[in-house]
């Protein structure tokens, strides 16, 4: 019944007739709203929306409909906005190290439509994941021995450029990126890391979580930037450990909790459920 | 700043325009959406909208804004709706047996504005909670030995009458209403049963859930119907037990349980979150 | 330092010293003790243990070892017991129809070694999970069209006894076994099914659980027994959901649960740490 | 059955034969083992574990069973050991402020035998909770206006001492203890600190946590040592809570945490759960 779908993101200064002004454009132009979601950040006078729909019999075309909501409601509100067809899927590009289970799980859920996106390229500095991607049919981009980190993230950027790429996916890539390419990429790359941020960031959080005793271990998917485990937090998740649980046993634990919280935010990422507030997210579930 | 508020639920036949018509008309009599939730039920074509709003300067009165709505959008679109003054405290009868944990719950979350609600009236089979409710300074009625269940339930209907009751409690009451009772009380009355279900209905869930080796056990607040435990679901709670534990210990781990989902499913009835669906619920949390 | 470990499972009437006759026996025979569990169940007077251990240098070899207890403690205290060699990797037989996350998720875990077991061969009435298993390196096995049941369950009873197989996993195999063959895999065939037991046996869980409007879903691994969903409960684990799922949405969150949960109880089982006790289990995590 | 009830807890050197040494002796003393629980630290190669037991007639007393213990498992073995009388309750003394939530559930499960402890004193530096304190009938103490922190503090200690108190508890009280006292009360003081360590140690961690926008919040029970938030862990849980909770939201979420994280922490320290490793703990639960 739905199948054409489209979701209409926003924020802009909050103030009285926001949702009035958006809903009646959207009646108007034989839009019927699906799911809808808001907040107005109290904090920062700060109004978000997104607005899933469908467009029936005599609607404008998508490009009518952006010009439309720009000069109606985007201009007069003075929004961000953006309005995506719900059927096009996200292009993600992966980057990967040694250890393949969040590779493994994002291929699985991708090959059975779990997670509306497509992988078009995975890149690596190692070559174990190799075969991996070769099962799924997905071309694997090994850096060259030797290849120095300019040399390695141009060629990332090459992919992303090449492969139209929505969104870059650190899948334990283990690699910091340089504030160049960190900013380049910015709002669209998504690094998982295996600590509840903020305790445990940097090198060996398992290890730190150990060392220090917790009952509870995290995994957090966050935005990458500039700051090391500092990006906006999408989702996190924690599971309980006891005293009898080495390093080793921790990682494995912790390793589902990753697949678990890079997999939902990934999905809110390609649903555009996630807008970003400054150093926070919105989260539209 | 939004000290005025008000809740607007509504429920009614999917179509286009419902939730413009709705923003536009507060919009208009200077409301300010504070929070909205909505959900369409796709297998009966049902829509549910729930907005809390502020009326800004320049708004009517809530009794023309309420008559207002009714002419403009209630009737148009053949709505079940209310609006409701959001600083008005529900009135809450508490029907209580021997057990004292939820009881005891709600009254320190009520005195402590956890719980927007006032407990003007207590009532019990039993004497034990007499010295409690007189702590909170709650009356406390107790039904003379012997008197049969009519008389019973005579005396709680005139609480709920003198007392303007909005809704009924049976915090571990142990006792079924009459389907007359349930009947009157239909949409406003919870109840809530020491178990997940549809697991474990009627009496000694704990002893069905020790004897069937469950590993998690539960509780679930439900509205009171006829039919034991048959009501519509508002919330549900699990907590892990294993092999170790004895009924009592699982009766023990429940109270917790029961505490928190009643607490929340009374909150969110008195915050208008919960409307009937059928035999279900939407709850805009 | 632990390489070589052996785990002795162990149940008997309770009576004073057990613990001290298997922990000097092993101490005697230069057994490390590295992890022990033990229940008395207060309800039946009857007591279960495991413990792991390793053996040091002086150690008898473990067929004396197991003559040895069998002589001072096993028949004194009149116990059904075992010794595993832990190293001993138990040997899985998947039963599966068309629906494919849990024996994709059998046969990853297997792969990296998260689950201590061997897949020699997998059974299925359809062809849907052939290409999977093919990748994997597993025989694949697939009934004749029109086989009957009895042909059928032949054929499943054949590959247990040339496999040699420890444990039978029904990983949404959709079909019930005859009484007969519950009763040749009685405590070494698991099932997953897709509810919170007790509650929506039978076929839909998904289905009976959006219609009644739970708060929360859950999957459930059990040993088959012949009667249907009613054998001794290994795990269980649930999920929030609300109004807003769908039955198909239900079923997509249940799919990661049913992993989860088979998972655990199948790494539970293999490394002996489920006991069985009646109609329920002991499970020294 | 088992009213008389005895824990042991040793730690020691880790070697072969100590449990048979342990379980041996209590048996020749006619003990009944109930419940056990040990484990060894492969990292530091300590052993630790305790034992519930009875002692069936013919036992010796509970002095002479320490004297024999002693000379024949503890010296030997060269253990850090205690034997505990489990119907003697620990004395409690509470320390509050102005946030009574922690306080209040401690009472209340004291009072309705969820919590095996007496609490003979609650000091303050407010007087908000002394009419809570009187309704339970605990004597509540409050410092003078103007009192110094080391004058504070040898009230604290003269409490401990005249109500021969097991354990103090910091229920939100909000004031750092000296080196000295932390000192004094090392391994016997419990803070329930409102975040989930490491993270947000030190002053409004609420507000720390939604600054940085997590997406769960927690609450850590952990012993104070002289390092502000550093002290071994005891007990942790989070909840979950999203872009639209204010700091007001996330304290209210908080104080449920609190409670139960408190509340768990206590019990295994008052059963005598809890063993030091070091700056860890192990808690067998």
């Amino acid at each position: 019944m739905y199948h054409d779908r489209y979701i209409l993101t926003l924020s802009c200064v909050d103030s009285r007739g926001i949702v009035a002004a958006v809903t009646t454009f959207l009646t108007q132009q034989y839009g019927f709203i699906i799911e809808s979601g808001q907040f107005g950040d109290a904090s920062t006078q700060h109004f978000f929306m997104r607005v899933e729909f469908s467009l029936q019999a005599g609607a404008p075309s998508l490009k009518m409909l952006r010009s439309l909501f720009a000069e109606q409601v985007g201009a007069p509100f003075d929004m961000r906005w953006d309005i995506f067809d719900k059927n096009k899927k996200a292009r993600v590009l992966v980057l990967v190290s040694k250890q393949g289970h969040c590779l493994h799980d994002l291929l699985y859920r991708t090959g059975t439509h779990q997670l509306p996106i497509e992988i078009p390229a995975i890149i690596s500095n190692h070559p174990d994941m190799a075969s991996l991607a070769e099962w799924h049919k997905v071309p694997y981009h090994q850096f060259a021995e030797g290849e120095s980190k300019p040399e390695q993230e141009k060629k990332i950027l090459a992919l992303v450029e090449q492969h139209h790429i929505d969104v870059v996916v650190l899948a334990r890539y283990m690699q910091i990126l340089s504030p160049e390419l960190a900013a380049k990429l910015s709002g669209r790359a998504i690094n998982i890391h295996h600590s509840f941020l903020p305790s445990f960031k940097g090198a060996r959080p398992y290890h730190q979580a150990f060392d220090r005793g917790v009952k509870l271990i995290g995994a957090t998917a966050h935005y990458v930037t500039d700051e090391l485990d500092e990006g906006p937090i999408i989702e996190q998740e924690v599971a309980r450990v006891d005293h009898a649980h080495t390093p080793d046993d921790l990682a494995a634990i912790g390793r589902d909790i990753e697949c678990q919280v890079l997999t939902r935010a990934l999905k809110y990422h390609v649903e555009h459920r996630v807008v970003l507030n400054g150093k926070k997210t919105v989260v539209f579930r």
